[in-house]
């Protein structure tokens, strides 16, 4: 008999006795596979964390309890067990759930999460928040994977909630792999800190030196004991990281035994102040496949690529990135654990010492990337587009002012599709377009993007190279390359009366609308430096004006050519297309681009008025 | 005799015995006293490490050897010592030498610092561009405060470091403060570090038990030796973070010994692989005034403020808060260590429960306004501009995406004088303006800051009020608040034919340079929402727009008002004064307003065209 047929809430999970909760939680697994199956998204993390989340749910009062899961494709067994079963299938789809918790969608998810390393910031807020407001009972939990730990506002919650004293716990879901493996020194202390082998085969051997358990010096024993004990205190005191930042360390204990997880958590819940609460999990736990390779199956659902096909930007990035480099010995890759999400494995496999995966930690890839650049070296960071927003600091300060040399290609810029809201890379463009020093380029096709990273690694200040998610048009892709001239554009097709002026793949949507209105199609290819001379001709020669972005308008390249216009004294009307000044949710890029109002056919339409 | 007068750059230095260098400490610190009492500096943090200066410069060979200051307002020893003795009268003046290092103006300068904790990283990249390049002779050194160590960035530095096995020295000065009091757990650590005191008590017990020196169980005492070392190696491998993290730790030793300085680092020369060393220093070394207080004389030589002149921005707004707060509980205050620089150290004296110091971490401080507003409290959270772009990405993902009501304070926006370059905040306007559900404003005046301060909390969306270090205009500030309505822009002066307008304090520019000519002067208050109804209102009555803003002109409100008038067909010409597409230097505030262009003088003279 199935138990969770009749689970909607947590309130029918709690009905259960406790020793019915390994059934749930196979039934649960089973329900992710299957649903994930039909469906894309991220397995690996959920299945870690289904035990876990059954015993959340089962011993706290959630919502009123505040469950804050860090970067939140974790998320998807506890969007089942509050409400969502029947509305899972619909997970990542147009006006369907988010694939992330979203506070606007439930109750239950507290805090809106898809970014890396939030969560802990977000508990402690609220936590102080309850305590300023004499709600002492109300119990506030971070889940985060180890992972996630390596950003360094992880920290700084850390840091900071430790003098805090509120009423917080941390659940560390430790899988010992982020979405690539994780190499930080952090990572190599979770494994030290499992065992303490050294304290215990000292202990051991002074113990038996001194008669062991069986007798012999009673009053050395005794005091011995008691030195164990102050040994103990100071490794677990001073010895953990967590206990040096003022919490309570709980752990480790195996995250898969559902009923020791319910009985842990119910002790956890008495005990005030910060706690940690250290869990060791399986990524993928339940999934033979997902197991044998957990970073391929982080992402679970998608197709494989037929090799006939044009390939994904990425692996155009990737191969490319190979051929620079056996060629310029100076060329290095820096990637903050987004190695196969980027296609920079390739350069990992053939020159490993050249290829360098930061953890998630986007400032500090920045900033690294600058040092080597500084040294003389030619570094490729690729970061995605939205996660690019968390080092913009280090962009301005220590790249752009110093005018370094550091090529940033931003991978999933524009909208990336069922990610959604947290994901979408759209504010790019805006953002860098004001940072003197930096050079702002999108490539059309595959093509260009060989040609734009091929002219990069010659030019001395900061290069920005911006694409989409996704697979491109050009099955024979691989051609010699060569130097594009900074700040030139280029006509892709002469027409009449209308321009349009887009940056990036999107302009493959104006030149399909194109062919069913005879406009002028341009693709000015730097937002900066901008192609003064060619918007002159441009505004000269046409009756009206269209851009076209796959980014916000205020701030992007619309507002660059309105600009220009209006300090050239231009009359012709212009209009934008683009993000409008509002968050866009999830769904195909399709989708999404007709409900922005850029996709091919809303092209037409406009040009038809 | 003075042994300074003959040292212009570290070889002089090195041609000295070591027993002198405590002569040239002594000299080194009253030149900088004397120096720093006619031109204001950051005084305490280079009074801290005037030792470790001579030292690293006695034992390294710089500059093929680089170091990298973290913040770098530590960094006034070493200009003196690496060439710029005899120009440093003009630290931080107009066309002078910068306040922080800087590539451009030294080869000594390794890597440009003004803001915290990017040093570790920018290290760390030369470190491994040297080995890559087979440099494994020369040194990486990153001098970093562990006030800075709070810093996200510099856990994902050294998390990275730890793994990478490069030939790098992060010298963490332990002065037990940041600019503010530093609060957290890191604090805390750092004492407990300095003696393990329970490992030494228990040590002493169990030794004299069994005989101490004397005699006793030999064999018992062979093998406690043993287990001690042990103990100890577990303690100082697993009891320290930074050993933790795969470095190896060397310390705590005194920061003012200058000879045995020079006598470990030559050690720690010949030992490869990332090290710590931890010295403990004195902010305000040498200055009786400064180490008696030493938050105040961090920056030293501000004339202290006369009672009867118009206040400091940063005081109306630490008042306003505390007035605000007495009336409202749910107002709580957030600071990322710069509780004095922002004046909430009055709010701190008053309701110390609900004011938050985080540390140096702008993420952090962000995201858990957020976890305070997302359970009801009403979070004042007060950033430099210019730090604020550390936290964008939390801005758009924690508060913007989730429409929580938290409100920033960006003080030390626009031109902010003799810091320059690094601390300059002049895209915060441009930055924020194309992220949806934020409430953009800028007070005029005192009166305005505080209306709108009296507004936002109120308002149930995101709320940026940005105002500018120093003064303000109005004695008599202290008046009744009032609401102010938002996205209304009010006309300060109606003049004819031009219209400037302005947003922020530079308001007071063009009411200068109207009482000259007679045109219209109106302030925006709100970048977003846009006041179009006053827009139109302005573009049918002018024939010529002029505006002003002390900010990035490209995606600031000279861009929204270009494009409000591209896309409403209004031809008439506009200007845009405010920064233009380039870092801009140290110097008076007035200084750099003229060269940009925007002081009143060249705004009469832009008018009368």
């Amino acid at each position: 008999m199935s138990l969770l047929n009749n689970i909607s809430y947590p309130q029918d999970l709690q009905n259960l006795q406790k020793n019915q909760l390994p059934q749930v939680c196979n039934e649960l697994r089973n329900f992710i596979i299957e649903a994930v199956a039909s469906n894309p998204g991220h397995l690996g993390s959920s299945l870690g964390v289904v035990e876990l989340t059954v015993a959340l749910h089962y011993v706290f009062n959630t919502p009123d309890d505040k469950i804050i899961w860090d970067v939140g494709h974790q998320a998807y067994p506890h969007k089942i067990l509050t409400g969502r079963k029947e509305t899972f299938h619909s997970n990542r789809k147009y006006k369907g759930i988010s694939g992330f918790p979203k506070m606007s969608e439930s109750e239950f998810d507290a805090f809106g999460t898809g970014h890396s390393s939030t969560s802990i910031s977000a508990t402690l807020g609220m936590a102080v928040a309850s305590a300023l407001q004499s709600e002492t009972n109300r119990q506030h939990i971070a889940v985060i994977g180890d992972g996630s730990l390596t950003g360094g506002m992880s920290f700084e919650a850390l840091n900071h909630a430790g003098v805090e004293k509120s009423n917080i716990l941390v659940i560390v879901n430790d899988n010992g792999i982020a979405i690539d493996k994780n190499v930080g020194g952090l990572s190599k202390y979770f494994t030290q800190i499992t065992s303490s082998k050294t304290y215990n085969r000292a202990r051991n051997r002074i113990w038996n030196l001194l008669g062991g358990n069986s007798g012999g010096h009673q009053k050395s024993r005794s005091y011995l004991r008691r030195f164990f004990a102050a040994i103990k205190a100071l490794i677990f005191r001073q010895g953990n990281v967590f206990e040096d930042l003022g919490f309570r360390y709980f752990g480790p204990i195996d995250g898969h035994d559902v009923e020791n997880l319910v009985k842990t958590l119910n002790d956890l819940k008495a005990i005030n102040g910060p706690k940690v609460l250290h869990i060791a999990t399986q990524k993928g736990k339940g999934l033979a496949q997902a197991k044998d390779d957990p970073t391929q199956y982080h992402f679970f659902g998608a197709e494989l690529p037929k090799p006939t096909e044009p390939p994904k930007f990425q692996d155009v990035f990737g191969k490319t990135l190979v051929e620079l480099a056996e060629k310029n010995p100076k060329i290095v890759g820096i990637s903050p654990a987004m190695l196969t999400g980027c296609s920079m494995t390739f350069l990992q496999e053939k020159f490993p010492e050249r290829t360098f995966d930061v953890g998630i930690a986007e400032q500090h890839a920045v900033t690294f990337s600058a040092g080597l650049a500084a040294q003389g070296l030619i570094p490729f960071c690729n970061i995605y587009s939205s996660f690019m927003q968390r080092a913009l600091d280090q962009v301005i300060h220590d790249v752009a002012l110093q005018n370094l040399p550091v090529i940033f290609c931003l991978d999933r810029a524009g909208l990336v599709g069922e990610d959604g809201a947290t994901h979408h890379g759209f504010f790019d463009l805006a953002l860098f377009r004001n940072i003197p020093n930096v050079i702002i380029s999108a490539p059309l096709n595959e093509i260009d993007l060989r040609n734009l990273m091929f002219t990069a690694q010659n030019t001395k200040q900061p290069f920005v190279i911006r694409y989409p998610r996704g697979k491109g048009t050009i099955a024979d892709w691989k051609k010699p390359m060569q130097e594009i001239e900074i700040g030139k554009g280029i006509c892709l097709k002469q027409g009449e009366k209308i321009a349009v002026i887009s940056i990036g793949t999107i302009g493959r949507n104006a030149l399909k609308a194109a062919e069913k209105v005879n406009v002028s199609v341009y693709d000015m290819r730097f937002l900066s430096p901008l192609d003064e001379t060619l918007l002159h001709e441009i505004f000269k020669t046409h009756e009206r004006i269209i851009t076209l972005e796959d980014g916000v308008i205020e701030g992007g390249l619309g507002s660059a050519v309105m600009e220009f216009a209006v300090r050239n004294k231009y009359h012709v009307p212009i209009e934008c297309l683009g993000i409008p000044k509002r968050f866009v949710e999830q769904g195909t890029i399709e989708e999404l681009q007709k409900e922005c109002g850029f996709d091919a056919d809303s092209i037409v339409e406009k040009l038809k008025i």
